[in-house]
């Protein structure tokens, strides 16, 4: 059958061409920002820095955790008896947890291109809501714990207040760590609205 | 010629598809990007919503500095004395002050259509950057002023103690409604920098 030759010879790639637009069109009528988006995706220069932000919180929230829960010498130099303190240690772990299993998440996503969080959308919304909740916490706990640490050092600097006062400051690198990777995550949130 | 006789029958569409991809990617890549700002641009409604948002921020950023400015009953019950409150009462100023001029700035541009801010992309950073500070600000100028509170109301509660927390809870509310503000300037702004 003569008809049925074409099929196999030039035609293919005119066939393949508008197969391709076809489904670059597909959702929605947005093909421009689809190849967008996924030129983005491919490059993962934010998907990098932000694992890179996250690894930084990570860290710099362990280091608050731990001044602040050895900082136990007895007596009236003891976190426990100080609110703001343990509201401020509080919060430090809860952004080490969340650091932990964002850049596990990250980091499954990077190596292997699947997300532990199946649905897009969702993945990106959790993203974006856990780094703003977990930065505005962090603000929160270390501007609570700031101002008992300020009067006890006008009166006296010792290990007890040098402590709180490092632990305060490791608090604060982790949340520009987080509130960067909020950045990121925003413009990733954006990016999933438009497709 | 048989050979060229195809050329001027069926491929015609094809053609003009092809150039149709090619006129929609002119723009930097970015067509159908472009017509989804303008649409969202027309509509209008995160535009709005912000003014609200930021109308409410106005409001209670005001009675917070009202309520704190005023909670001066002599003595020990002095804003005055306490760093907290002072620093609580100037982030107050600074929200309100902030708010006024976006409030300003959205209301011309909703009735004329014209942005004080010339460049859209400066515009659009200013309108997110300044959200996402000034929020963090006002979660940081509370949560450093609540703890002296609540320890002062563990002994008696009064006028200069339920004044501070009256300023307290009003700088919340403004948090709330610069920080929901924030996430639509976020938006705004990914969109500019799609375009």
């Amino acid at each position: 059958m003569p008809k049925s030759e074409p099929a196999d010879g030039p035609p293919e790639p005119e066939a393949a061409a508008v197969d391709g637009v076809a489904t670059e069109r597909e959702p929605g009528g947005g093909g421009g920002v689809r190849s967008m988006v996924e030129r983005w995706k491919m490059d993962g220069a934010p998907a990098r820095a932000r694992l890179v932000l996250r690894g930084a919180a990570w860290v710099f929230s362990l280091l608050a955790l731990v001044v602040m829960a050895s900082n136990a010498h007895g007596g009236s130099h003891d976190f426990n008896n100080y609110p703001e303190y343990n509201y401020c240690l509080g919060i430090s772990v809860l952004a080490w947890l969340y650091a932990t299993a964002q850049v596990v998440r990250d980091a499954v996503r990077l190596s292997s291109g699947r997300d532990l969080i199946a649905e897009r959308k969702v993945s990106a919304f959790v993203d974006f809501a856990g780094d703003q909740v977990v930065a505005y916490f962090l603000i929160s706990g270390l501007s609570a714990a700031a101002p008992v640490t300020d009067y006890m050092r006008q009166k006296e600097n010792n290990l007890f207040t040098d402590s709180a006062a490092a632990s305060i400051s490791m608090a604060f690198f982790a949340f520009v760590a987080i509130g960067l990777s909020a950045l990121v995550s925003g413009y990733n949130l954006s990016m999933e609205a438009l497709v």
